[in-house]
């Protein structure tokens, strides 16, 4: 098996050397090879390199460092362009729907995931800014998104500056299950979560936040109820108003 | 660049050579390096191997041909195990809800396509069933999946039985934008399909449909409206079951 899958790392630091449009384009053309929902490719891939609307973006991003690469992808859940197509061959798209959205989504994150992996096996560094869709209707602004086109992942792409860091991952039996979803009993999750909370960034990651637990700093500091209900509505929103939602 | 990105086919068929434990568990492991939100893995992957459970995961997905490999992975967009951990260790715990159930489904796809891509490099074969948010309440009831857990991904995955089927892909334009996205007109999207329209698979495709058109197959035989709202009801519905939509 290749190394290269459980020695990769996301990367938030970038040095100034450009991404060439040459290979971004063969990146993009192999990674569109990935599977696709009835091969209908629901998405599309705003590339963004101009500093000012790179910053216009970091601020919906919160401003967090991985903002700073030299390209910024968008990537969006789609269903105008193929709607569009259908209407000018008469033919009646009933798209503007939540499972459509779902369907469209799959296939962005999918062609999200294929540009990831084939630009870090060319050396380049990748992450995703998870933030894409808590400001999902500015950011649609900025790119000038028309209805049916939704941003589901972001991308910040670029040549690393230095290697990303490592972290840590729950053990196989905590996410595997045989046949049937597996009932663990408390002490079973907790022991699931046990080399987790020993990881040493972690520890500092409690000990800095002032936390009686990692588990705190993640449901109170990172993701609090307050904070994901908000965008939560917000989210609904704007799917309404992009015209997936009734 | 590895030749494998823009080569690889789905694969539908498959011989009766079983997938053997420790590779699908090296596979699952190298897999969970792909990024995750906040390194939540927000995601639990449900194996299927039995004969019985894969014929009533089968009918689920409408009996299509890739329901006959060896191993069908069902991935779950799962916030049940790490609201459990935040509850155990007195922390509020506010995942019930979209914004959450997209987090998790963004990890949960994530790490789909990076199994798909690790085992196809193995030489395995796989094809996702794109069914499978049409039937995930009776998808959950089958591999007795808890609240907050959503199918949002499935695996076919075995030995290839010959090799897949070559599919067309749009050209880079149609689905690449520069800086923001491109309000194209009429004509420049019926020249983005042009390709796709005169590709000898969809003509056949078109006249074994009766239609006019290749649109008129995928929007009114394929993927029909009344069908896509019936499902986007029933999606809505499941959603609030699971806990993810109030």
């Amino acid at each position: 098996m290749d190394k290269y899958f459980i020695n990769r790392r996301s990367v938030r630091n970038f040095t100034d050397r450009p991404v060439e449009s040459s290979l971004l384009n063969e990146i993009l053309t192999a990674a569109a090879k990935a599977p696709t929902c009835g091969n209908m490719q629901l998405y599309s891939v705003i590339v963004t390199r101009s500093p000012q609307r790179k910053a216009e973006l970091a601020k919906q991003h919160f401003s967090q460092p991985a903002t700073n690469a030299p390209v910024i992808l968008t990537i969006c859940a789609d269903f105008n362009r193929f709607t569009r197509w259908c209407q000018l061959n008469n033919a009646d798209a009933g798209f503007d729907n939540l499972e459509s959205f779902i369907s469209a989504t799959a296939d962005a994150i999918i062609l999200a995931q294929q540009i990831t992996t084939i630009a870090e096996q060319e050396g380049l560094g990748t992450c995703y800014l998870g933030t894409v869709t808590y400001n999902a209707p500015e950011i649609a602004g900025i790119l000038n998104l028309p209805e049916l086109v939704v941003p589901v992942a972001c991308l910040a792409l670029g040549w690393p500056d230095g290697p990303g860091i490592e972290t840590e991952r729950l053990p196989l039996e905590a996410f595997v299950h045989e046949e049937t979803y597996r009932n663990d009993s408390d002490q079973e999750i907790i022991s699931l979560f046990k080399s987790k909370e020993q990881y040493p960034a972690n520890i500092q990651f409690v000990k800095e936040n002032n936390k009686d637990n990692l588990a705190q700093v993640f449901a109170e500091i990172r993701y609090p109820r307050a904070m994901n209900e908000a965008f939560s509505q917000k989210l609904k929103d704007y799917l309404q108003s992009a015209g997936f939602l009734k």
